[in-house]
């Protein structure tokens, strides 16, 4: 579909970004050809621009719109749907070196940021401000740009929300070079179309995001954290409805099993407080004092006691705190330290299905013979499911992953879910979308990319089928 | 560019919903030519439908697409920009009567209702169960649909977002009478380009809404409010900032001049629990317990103190609270009962711009010799400005408002500011929008209603110019 780039489209790309961030073919570091899901790479770039500015990106794109060449953007490449992948070879364009914080504005409580900026980055800066930025997605070294396209959750989304509910404003190089400023420092907007809510998940289909106002709130003083045990994962998942209709909200209630435990243990080589229950929540809250947060701790504990918990266990040293969420930032490459390859789903649910979903997890995996783990976000609805290959043999591996997978998504369906609540479809997820959303949504949203990006060069082959 | 409706098709419409529901011509109650400002009202429908289900919307958008015939949406037309004005006759869809509260879920937080529930009437509803609906737009008999259709912002946006934050499904009726489900119950979503949030804010130019999932809270126990007087209503917004920058968020930052009190005072027949100062902040705090509230009242009180307050009055009785918040809600009709006729102006700026913005709406009272008013969200930069006509004669009126209002938007944006906080863009705005947002903006918009609209039968004129 797409032609082959010449020497002619290299000099042109080296012309504009100087020789120095281009890179042709063989030179292109293998990284470029994946993502963090290592089964989703199956792209081989011809050439890899890393640009600075925003006049770069619209120099780019004006040519390869011109020129029918496809870009795919990139941030990080810390996703985990192959949305970064270059399915079709063509252009990576990286963002990774617009990673200026331009403006941290306390008067009007928004960072002013380049697309390149890590999330760890942002987090740090604001907090340098007193300020917070809310969003909390696990990977702290992915790019804002990254976060914004995939419309990131994290663990703070209970209390917080997602990322979408702190972009206020954007700059976007269209896929003809155009460049749009939409929204701004502004807290709130009724003027026409929300062009940038329409922009925020679409995964660097539409257009390439160059610069970021995001909202930021005033630090909470102290966030303290209750590791609640039960004697079966149900029962905890039937306690989160009853935990989030205390009078107050809290910040993020996660929900783990022993087993996951277990591999972030063998995996860190570091304990958590406690691993002798078979499952457990954590439940945090924050607030301006330790009084207000303890009235909280209080009847959230009393409230998990009378649902089942086993215990409850306080965190309020810094030392637990660290231990525990160490441990729960590292589940991910745990579970993939502990398996040859795995695959995932990230399905978000009505909160008071999420124990139905894992229990048909288990079913699964006896059905398919698979070892399957699971952790996430249980105030939210929204689980990672794992499917780890271990020694199966190949084509027995393919066979049962698929049926696997076939079925997960079917489940989250039946139950009135959606395919991804926060990682996004990517190209790995596109087959479930379509199932999920049906045809008349799907031709809408083409019709959408269609008036976005009319030549279709925009990450080719990602989020509606091709 | 339409045709006249023809007996066929009222035959038709009347097959549909029955004779006792649809309403031709002169049986046509005036009120359905004009919203709540009564100078956008320019259109005479050719019919009325009152709507009772999803699958009469269906039918009858499914006809009036194939017949090329214009429908206008209406909830319980109390906008302030013509959106619901049928501007070029045609059939004027109300959904007035679909309006059940269909659910409220305790397990998932959410309500499921239809678009003609009244905002006070959900509000109650959520209430009764110990739940909050959080968006608090002044107008509580406004129906839910249309607060919808506007991204309709309130007195809590501060502490709580904007309805656009609280809409998590959505069923709605497309212009060839498909109807598609969007979102559900679950609390995020990554599934695609999100057309949930298209809608949002789209005013039924994209399609017809015929049910809605929203996010409640858990009610938060106490709220309390500070009335704050200040010698300046420039020093009030000063002090806005600093307000925002205290470790915990105010639920509302309302800002108001005596002038505004003295119309409501008049209006009411009530009087304000202070009218002696220029001008004042309203600060609320909401929180658990009373303690937990005056801790944040304290400190905000002492940080307004050493930013220009004058004094800080507490309103910690229901009956305090209910004098504050009557006046508060009853300013919009108390300055149209003023005046002879007036004109509105809702822009949304940086918070640290509002002062320099409402200076300037002094000078332009100077030089058009106009009366203006102004009130409004202080902690969102969102303002609402009301020229009044008074005995002014109609051609110099006509003059200077037109002069009035391109200054306030052209100095909108000098500012970064917007068109529209949240109250949209109907037709009056139009113009205002096509600037604030340029060619390449309109031009993308444009594409996206002739995805969603090819035969533009949906709320002609609205939004977009025609």
């Amino acid at each position: 579909m797409f032609r082959k780039l010449e020497e002619k489209d290299l000099a042109v790309l080296r012309e504009i970004v100087g020789a120095e961030r281009l890179f042709s073919h063989d030179a292109i570091h293998p990284d470029y050809t994946h993502d963090e899901m290592i089964l989703y790479g199956k792209g081989q770039p011809e050439a890899l621009v890393q640009i600075k500015s925003t006049e770069e990106a619209s120099r780019i794109l004006a040519y390869a719109n011109q020129e029918g060449l496809p870009i795919t953007p990139r941030g990080a490449g810390t996703g985990l749907c192959g949305g970064c992948v270059p399915l079709v070879g063509g252009i990576v364009l990286s963002t990774a070196l617009m990673n200026r914080i331009l403006e941290i504005d306390r008067d009007t409580m928004t960072a002013v940021v380049e697309p390149g900026v890590l999330l760890m980055e942002l987090q740090a800066a604001a907090s340098e401000q007193g300020l917070l930025y809310a969003p909390d997605p696990g990977e702290k070294s992915a790019t804002i740009g990254g976060n914004v396209m995939t419309n990131a959750g994290g663990m703070r989304a209970v209390r917080y929300g997602v990322t979408r509910d702190y972009v206020r404003g954007m700059q976007v190089v269209l896929a003809d070079g155009e460049i749009l400023e939409l929204g701004g420092k502004i807290a709130k907007n009724s003027s026409g179309y929300s062009l940038k809510d329409l922009l925020v998940g679409s995964e660097g289909t539409l257009g390439i995001v160059t610069r970021l106002t995001l909202k930021l709130l005033p630090s909470p003083k102290k966030m303290i954290s209750l590791l609640i045990p039960f004697n079966r994962l149900d029962d905890a998942l039937k306690a989160v409805p009853k935990i989030m209709q205390l009078p107050f909200v809290a910040t993020t209630i996660e929900f783990m099993e022993k087993e996951v435990l277990d591999d972030a243990q063998e995996y860190l080589g570091k304990d958590f407080p406690n691993r002798d229950y078979p499952a457990y929540l954590i439940v945090s809250y924050s607030g301006s004092s330790t009084q207000e947060i303890e009235t909280m701790l209080d009847q959230a504990a009393n409230c998990a006691m009378e649902n089942g918990a086993l215990d409850v266990f306080l965190s309020d040293t810094e030392e637990r705190q660290e231990s525990i969420w160490n441990a729960r930032g590292a589940f991910l490459e745990a579970i993939k330290n502990s398996t040859t390859e795995m695959d995932e789903c990230d399905v978000v649910l009505n909160i008071d299905c999420v124990a139905e979903f894992i229990a048909f997890t288990r079913v699964c995996a006896e059905r398919y013979q698979l070892r399957i783990r699971s952790f996430g976000h249980a105030g939210d609805g929204n689980l990672h499911v794992y499917v780890c290959r271990d020694q199966m043999e190949e084509s027995a591996w393919q066979t049962a992953l698929k049926a696997c997978m076939d079925g997960f998504y079917r489940k989250a369906r039946e139950l009135g879910g959606q395919v991804s609540g926060e990682h996004g479809i990517g190209h790995a997820k596109r087959e479930y979308l379509k199932q999920s959303i049906g045809s008349v949504q799907l031709a809408l949203m083409k019709k959408i990319k269609a008036a976005f990006d009319p030549n279709g060069i925009l990450n080719p082959g990602k989020v509606l089928d091709d």
